[in-house]
């Protein structure tokens, strides 16, 4: 799990995400060679700061975002959120802008945000929670595992993925927008019909700690039942610890391809986690294994 | 209007459509031959449960969602929205799982829903309102006249149509999310310059029962102004009873015609009903006849 | 500045651009062959009420949006807004309907609005703001300034343009809408990486008048940070005095080439404003010459 160690200590939030593809894709250029398929890479400016994977021939693409929620600095010493982090006053926060490195803590509520950092800092400098990271038997506990396990679930894949698309997208904190621009890439080069959204979501009264992963029938969105069927279906025949979500709010990269100009069928599925958007994710060992299995199974069987 | 009786009685709330495009399908298979102009027929898993049926040489197309507004249930107890029903409690929804049929009643506000089912019901099961089709002299009162008369109207100018396109899309009642695709496939196949989206209205102070179909100027969303003089202008020509919208609120397909890729001019025209997303939607059958003469003299003269 | 008044005195609000478009044509068509390259020009009903104008070799575009905010009659004395205008009881709009001329004024709030016009109005009239163009040595002052400066400013940068497109879009108050197709015929015709949004912003606590033109590092939306940088690098060089501006809430055309099907980067670079969409819109004209300044050093360096 070291990747996933240097993962959730890199700085990242939506609109800031070069340093975390750069990594990303000196990660995977060094270890391809040892995957089962090595991936055709496309990378660069043409692709702003996100990464596509394309193993053999892919009927499928598996989606997951490379960026954080946190805060940008205003006028005087205000904060604005990105994305929508939880707001705890004392929380503290890291970042850098031309003067220093800056470490401050949060001070007022959502709707008056201040920093308390000595010095005036830059406006539009970007703010990360400060990263510690939990591990014990049963849990990881730290800030990011939203979306730092996804991305981590999808290397994981790359191992062993004979066919498909692994796409390491940007923006999904706040909005999106990288989403069309990759499916039309996709659709032109290499045609999916499926995918699926490598991400993490909530702990709730119905999706509960070490039941396995939760698969989604729906969240502010629907995807197309008839393809969720056959999801559950697999997952069913896959042995593999899952559970169903069906939430009413919440949305992911499956939003921008239902919204997209291509009939693509997608599903969220990932591990549950509680405290969200917080410095203390939580998320159960079984459920992220339960989730890469998963992957393993549905990549190979969709 | 045995066809209309069929019609609203299919159960299909967004994402679950794939009945009701069946039925839709089976339906032109068997009627086209009766048609002024056989339609080349685009349907399938390319087009998930959407259905596209083009007509000679179209410069127009006809937009009829076919899904419907509904519940679907969550844990416990609990139903969530699709789309934006009208709750009353004690109102019947009907649906099926895979323990058998369910015939169950609203209960709670708009905030904590439930149902009463004596058993438990599957997370993610869809239930509709329970139907009664009441016809008499002045009205037609159902559930899902929404969009079941435009889906009629589409049908009944389907057996005159020389040159257009009438689809039939998905999602509509729920953020929609087929439309994008359908004018993709639509603008790379045979192009078109403008949309109608037959639909129904709302009765409000400006726009009454009986008074005839109502052409909206504007909604939440504005279309081209040109374009809609220009429609009226053919109405006016038309001797059809008409009467002139004007809102700040509601959507349809056409708000996504607004946001596509292609300049494609757009109007929504279509019948008004009372009791909107209710089991009692009702509608003037002298203005159902004034949507469907409109259609007919529109589709000649755009 | 005779364009600017012209241009300030013709009405136009979102849905109504055509005679903005076409005077726009007609100016372009007028002074092209005084300009330094003359444009490819392409107008006309395949793109609605825009026009885009293409120098040289683009590899960046610049967009202002020609629609303005206002009202629209409903039925009985009813108005309805387009776009967000400032609603002040007492407030004189003017119009036309079939009927004749209009002048009349606001009455009620931004729940209830009316107009005192004797006789009814036809619904579906739009309403704009009575003009009043007041210049001073500082300042000027006058209803839509938002966007018709941003227009002007495009206009003026046309006379010197080597490469680039300069493109005037509309919609833009009121959700949008020319910006998708306007987008795709660019990408497909003589595609770009980045676009300029010349447009208007506010007043704040941290974006004052006489402080040069403001570059945006976010509003609701947040462009990309790599960019942004380097068009602060760049206007660090011009010498032509700008300020950044941070804001939570706010949007542009910027939004739908972020959420476009193309990988453009954006940056929003617009002289600031008070009183933002009342009658009384005020710009210093020293911001307003940096704003030509900043856009004519860009589209060189960009």
């Amino acid at each position: 799990m070291k990747i996933l160690y240097e993962l959730l200590e890199l700085q990242g939030i939506s609109g800031d995400e070069s340093r975390t593809a750069k990594y990303l894709c000196e990660y995977v250029e060094k270890r391809k060679k040892n995957w089962k398929v090595a991936p055709e890479i496309f990378f660069g400016e043409e692709f702003h700061d996100c990464l596509l994977l394309k193993f053999g021939h892919p009927t499928t693409a598996v989606f997951a975002h490379i960026d954080t929620i946190g805060f940008m600095t205003r006028y005087n010493n205000q904060l604005i959120s990105v994305g929508g982090p939880e707001v705890i006053p004392g929380t503290w926060l890291v970042g850098e802008d031309s003067l220093g490195a800056i470490r401050c803590r949060i001070q007022g509520n959502e709707d008056e945000l201040f920093h308390d950092f000595p010095r005036g800092i830059i406006p539009g400098t970007c703010l990360s929670f400060e990263q510690e990271i939990r591990v014990d038997e049963e849990y990881i506990q730290a800030a990011y595992l939203d979306n730092r396990l996804g991305v981590y679930n999808a290397l994981k894949l790359c191992e062993t993925l004979e066919n498909g698309w692994v796409i390491f997208s940007t923006y999904e904190e706040h909005g999106g927008g990288s989403m069309p621009f990759l499916l039309r890439f996709i659709q032109e080069n290499a045609p999916i019909k499926h995918a699926l959204i490598s991400d993490i979501t909530w702990v709730t009264e119905g999706v509960r700690h070490h039941e396995g992963v939760a698969i989604s029938i729906r969240d502010k969105f629907i995807p197309r039942r008839k393809f969720i069927n056959r999801v559950i279906e697999l997952a069913k025949e896959s042995g593999v610890p899952f559970q169903l979500e069906v939430e009413s709010a919440g949305g992911s990269d499956g939003r921008e391809i239902q919204f997209s100009d291509y009939a693509i069928d997608w599903c969220f599925i990932g591990a549950p986690e509680d405290h969200v958007h917080s410095p203390d994710e939580k998320v159960s060992l079984v459920d992220l294994q339960a989730m890469i299995d998963m992957y393993q199974y549905l990549m190979k069987n969709l």
